[in-house]
């Protein structure tokens, strides 16, 4: 739970010089330190094995000595102030260590202990009573019920380790919801590795969260990508604006969310005791967020470790230089299953190629530079540098064990030594991996370390799912200008207003000509609403009996729609209140007459608004029905889905859903990455429909929905009758709290 | 290239005593052994390694001595006949030392030695002699052109290996076509500690193919489980029998095929010089042939050592245990996607766990048993046990760090020995893996190896991908009857025969009534063929002018199609040889005169055979096309494809593929694995297609596919119309070599 109403904002100074103080403490107190304790040996030992400069005190309320020092009976005792207290106590002991630091002075402390909110009512109660107390000294608390932190750029340590388990300084900051997914990127990184800035575990997020941590890794010099592990965002908009600042900072936040699946909403709500949101409203929300989102640890280290690597890919035009046939053929596989491109070489390149290969190679891409490249030390590095040199590649992978056969075989230090080279003086990125996922040698490591060898871990098959997504990230606009600026979808002059209001609009309730904000409305209402935001909506007339429906029917000169209009049918459809396709005098007064009856057997009493007639739209090959709806998440805010009409949604589910506000090309790209989109944009040689116009009626629902209040639960418009001339709304809902 | 003309079919107690004497060699002689040579270094460091208790001689032409003992000059020198011959020379010299030990009476050999067919026209000539010799003395050759195997199992390794590089013997048995596929299985096995039974790989394979090697496996009592790295196949139809020999033995072959994509097909044709055939023919033949197809090293290595683990897994029912609710989530979220399911834990079940856990912790599936069971060494068996014995679940995966803390943590070797207990006390298979990848200890193999831990490599990510590998695997029929027995769906009676015969049918060549097998038959030949075999047609009139067409076209009293017969159109419709919806005796004489003027546009002097016209079949809701195809593969042999027809085809790519023979069930499973199926069997309430008047009229296609010559190139049915009552083929294509 966060402290916002007390505490520094994330992106703020004063947060992050909080977290800056407490990811850099000069002294530490070990508050349940203890000879039989296995935590406390862990801690100490981390703090050994990374060389700890500042002071560190143990407390043990019994005192006498651990670790072969004094053990403090309290705080106070110390006879100074830690800036850091590290709690391993009972949950009762902790609350009283901690305000005591607090009270003495001390800023920042880390809760190891469980007990707290996770383990129901009254840990809750003990986590509220901590949280008063950090609040009113302003101490900056990680957990209760966390590990903590890992800083190996600054030489901090303070999570339990195992011997062995000591991390290399480097440029990816990890966040972690988890413990024990901290501890994953730990082992994972140690096994192969991966160097970090910082990794923290926020546990119980009493007023350090992982939103804060992502924000102080934005400005923390040492981080030059974020990964993040989430269970459960506390305050999303916060979230969302820190991934911006990230965005705008040139650093990608690679992001684990978990929750995707009922199951697993199931699992984090025992786990945390926070709500684990709809996974596509979050999906989208990241999306638009710039974040990368991944499915697993090991693409989420790997993904970061890649751009670290790599920085900002161009484009999907990948080159591939491997030693193998074989791994040739499984870079071209697996390239092709996540859309990166194989182009061409340029005759520049081939004729480099033909000199400096062997005659029974073929130039080509990917490039097998063959068994003769392990004999011939610089063959590799000259090959990766003529393929990279190449002006239609965005970036080289080489493949082969660079790690494991560098410090003592034939195709050794002088091969990595040229190969790092060339992917140095290369004008575009140039990364290494291997083949497959194995472990590497000491020797390797130190040569690896020694010369900055760009290669990263993971084996291809996850390296090259890292570039691809590291392209798209690339490619995506760097700072979305609908967080800050209006969306560019709505005109100079604003939307027309449903009330004559000028804009900001509508207004905080109700307005004059529509009824007030609450429930569902009926579709006459909706479709004012919806006409005056500028989105077409196919003509209908309000009738006040089944004559006037009819003499309505004739205007239109087409077969009508007859709906009845009652706020006590919600589902008219379901309910008989429809009847398509009606044409003349007789047909249509007897349609009316039957969706009154429908009207009746619901309720014997109805209120009726009147009876709806508009005219039938013809159908035809190049005429299609969208869904376009919004729905408002009251955490993560409105997310507009777009979805082919018909058998396509029933059957393929085939949506696409983008976080609001967006702005006319995220709308046009939610269109084009609908599955049926060839159907839309005329397939079979048909000139398809009007996108630009069905980009002006989606983006007119989707600045209704953000300019509604929070009031606002859905809009949908099913179908949007789309064709070669533009879209039309042909029914329409709007639903309030 | 294959010498299957001469030597022992695999299958047969020669071929697997002629692969045993190869790989269970008690002398060997390295041909080209020198203190110079880092490849004659890592041969014999590799058989030092591994204990090797057989003879080793050094040969090598310049005499003198090789890593401290005698070189001699040849093998003749040697004086006794070693069982196997390394050979590492140049290509010529290789030649001449076989030549020599084959004289001699060596039965076995492994060149290691490139410049072979892989070079081109004069390494294809070398190859050829070497063919010869092998032939002439029954000599079995792995390579040239490969690395050699390694036999953990029976304590022969001749493969280069790298100090470190010892292999632990186990129950996988892995044949690569690549020599760095080959290495890349060693690197991970030893960096995750997996057992091989044998690992080879074939190279050129000049008489020893991945083929005979997976059958050699299939009979090797130490291999439970067989991996392969494929590039092209030789001989599929072995390939295949050998499969089904694997899958009757109760062996997975987990497969890696590569040339998934063009530029993979392109970069192993340089490569290997063999044909990378169509993958998607491939797919269905692996599919049919029982073979586990994966896309990673590692997920090949993975599904292979999961399987040693589990054995077989009874359905897709999950139980997972970890002590982490982040792993929990990440482990409900991966099973969703794979479409592996958490099934609610019985009464019994949840008594028990509410016994054993804390209050906090919420027994159900899946379960974090919390920090709780890193404290309390048994209790995290106990949560295994109570779980893998609930009736519901078929299979339970305990996640934890169980190799990383074994030797030395708290949560050591009591608890380590708990779960082992509760897997091998389970009634159903129970499996252990990391949460993610990372290295384990020295100390922590150990402990694996000792109490014989269940635990497999590679992370949860990989691992439950293999779970639902092997369930799938499980779950298919053991022997499938197609490949001995007529299909299941030829009536006992047989097929009509075109031409009154009875069945074997048709017979070698034409048959009277209809055409030679050449070219692309005309519609109405086509037609016949397919009447005759059973397919349901529709109705037509051959006819042989404008006017008969018209009065044909009255008889049907419906619209009419009007279509062209001539050979000398194939694509009528683009031709402009084919009228729709034509009615009346005007209308339908006017189409007749436009398809017979389009015949002409086409070539001035058409041979033309008549004017076909049928009735128009009406649309409707319940009314749908599907193309029904087979296409025979030179390699592979027939396979049928079922699509959704029209838009669906286009825009989704929406086809299944099986390959035949195959039985009404597989054909069945064809059409419900179509994305459009719910379309088919009734989306929005209504009836649905007559499922099993569709199957039948496939299995029609399928069987004629099937019975004919392999003179067939195409079948192809388009559209098959499919409705309430039956289908109805409304368009045939028939094509021949």
């Amino acid at each position: 739970m966060t402290m916002s109403s007390q505490q520094a904002a994330p992106g703020s100074t004063a947060s992050r010089d909080r977290l800056r103080r407490l990811f850099t403490p000069r002294s530490v107190a070990i508050v349940g330190a203890s000879d039989r304790s296995s935590w406390s040996h862990r801690i100490r030992g981390a703090l050994l094995s990374i060389g700890y400069e500042g002071e560190v005190f143990f407390v043990n309320p019994r005192g006498g000595t651990a670790h072969g020092a004094t053990a403090y009976r309290s705080v106070s005792e110390i006879g100074q102030v830690p800036d850091l207290v590290y709690v391993m106590t009972s949950a009762e002991a902790s609350l009283a260590a901690i305000a005591e630091a607090a009270r003495l002075g001390t800023r920042s402390a880390i809760i190891l202990s469980s007990g707290f909110a996770e383990t129901g009512p009254e840990g809750l109660l003990a986590q509220q009573r901590l949280a008063e107390v950090a609040r009113e000294h302003d101490m900056a608390v990680l957990g209760p019920n966390t590990l903590g932190f890992a800083n190996p750029a600054r030489r901090v340590v303070l999570m339990p380790m195992q011997p062995g388990d000591e991390l290399e300084p480097g440029a990816i900051g990890v966040v972690s919801q988890s413990g024990n997914m901290a501890v994953q990127v730990m082992s994972m990184a140690r096994s192969f590795d991966v160097g970090l800035s910082l990794l923290a575990s926020t546990g119980n997020e009493l007023n350090v969260t992982a939103t804060d941590v992502l924000d102080y890794l934005v400005a923390d010099d040492a981080t030059r990508v974020i990964a993040v592990f989430l269970e459960a965002v506390t305050d999303p908009a916060a979230f969302r604006a820190a991934c911006l600042r990230a965005r705008q900072a040139g650093k990608p936040v690679v992001a684990l969310k978990v929750g995707r699946s009922e199951a697993a909403a199931r699992a984090a709500l025992a786990h945390t005791g926070a709500l684990v949101g709809d996974d596509a409203i979050i999906s989208a929300v990241l999306a638009a967020s710039g974040v990368i989102r991944v499915d697993s640890m090991e693409d989420l280290l790997t993904t970061a470790d890649t751009f670290v690597r790599s920085g900002p890919i161009g484009g999907r035009n990948l080159a591939v230089v491997t030693i193998s046939g074989g791994g040739c053929d499984l870079a071209a596989d697996r390239a092709d299953a996540l859309g990166l491109h194989y182009p061409p070489l340029g005759e520049a390149t081939m004729a480099r190629l033909r000199e400096l290969l062997p005659a029974y190679a073929t130039p080509q891409n990917p490039l097998d530079a063959t068994g003769a490249a392990v004999a011939d030390a610089p063959l590799f590095g000259a090959a990766i540098a003529a393929v990279a040199d190449d002006p239609a590649v965005d970036v080289t992978v080489a493949i082969g064990e660079i790690e494991h056969h560098a410090p003592d075989s034939a195709w050794g230090l002088d091969s990595v030594t040229a190969m790092t080279a060339a992917a140095r003086q290369a004008p575009r990125p140039v990364i290494f991996t291997n083949t497959t996922i194995h472990t590497i040698s000491a020797g390797a490591r130190a040569v690896r370390h020694e010369l900055g060898v760009p290669s990263v871990f993971g084996g291809m098959d996850r390296v090259l799912a890292a570039v691809a997504k590291i392209a798209d990230w690339s490619a995506a606009p760097v700072s979305p200008a609908v967080q800050t600026h209006p969306p560019a979808s709505v005109s100079p002059a604003g939307p027309v207003s449903p009330t004559g209001e000028t804009p900001p609009w509508p207004g905080p309730a109700g307005s004059p000509g529509l009824p007030a904000r609450a429930g569902t409305w009926s579709e006459a209402d909706a479709r004012r609403l919806l006409e005056r935001a500028g989105v077409p909506v196919v003509p209908a007339v309000l009738t006040g009996s089944p004559e006037e429906a009819a003499a309505a029917a004739t205007q239109f000169g087409t077969p009508v729609a007859v709906k009845i209009v009652s706020p006590d049918i919600v589902h008219k459809t379901d309910a008989g209140g429809v009847a398509l396709n009606r044409d003349g005098r007789e047909d249509v007064i007897a349609a009316a007459r039957q969706v009154l009856a429908a009207a009746q057997r619901q309720n014997p009493a109805p209120r009726v608004d009147g009876i709806l007639v508009s005219p039938m739209r013809p159908e035809g090959p190049d005429v299609h029905d969208l869904l376009v709806g919004v729905v408002r998440d009251p955490d993560w805010g409105p997310v507009l889905a777009v979805a082919m009409g018909g058998i396509w949604t029933e059957v393929l589910a085939d949506v696409s859903r983008v976080a609001l506000p967006c702005d006319r090309t995220a709308i046009e790209s939610a269109v084009r990455a609908l599955r049926g989109a060839p159907v839309l944009l005329g397939a079979r040689g048909t000139p398809g429909v009007n996108l630009e116009r069905v980009v002006d009626a989606i983006a007119a629902v989707a600045d209704l929905a953000v300019r509604l209040s929070e009031d606002l639960v859905a809009i949908e418009v099913n179908p949007l009758r789309v064709t070669t001339d533009g879209a039309e709304a042909l029914d329409v809902t709007v639903q309030w709290r």
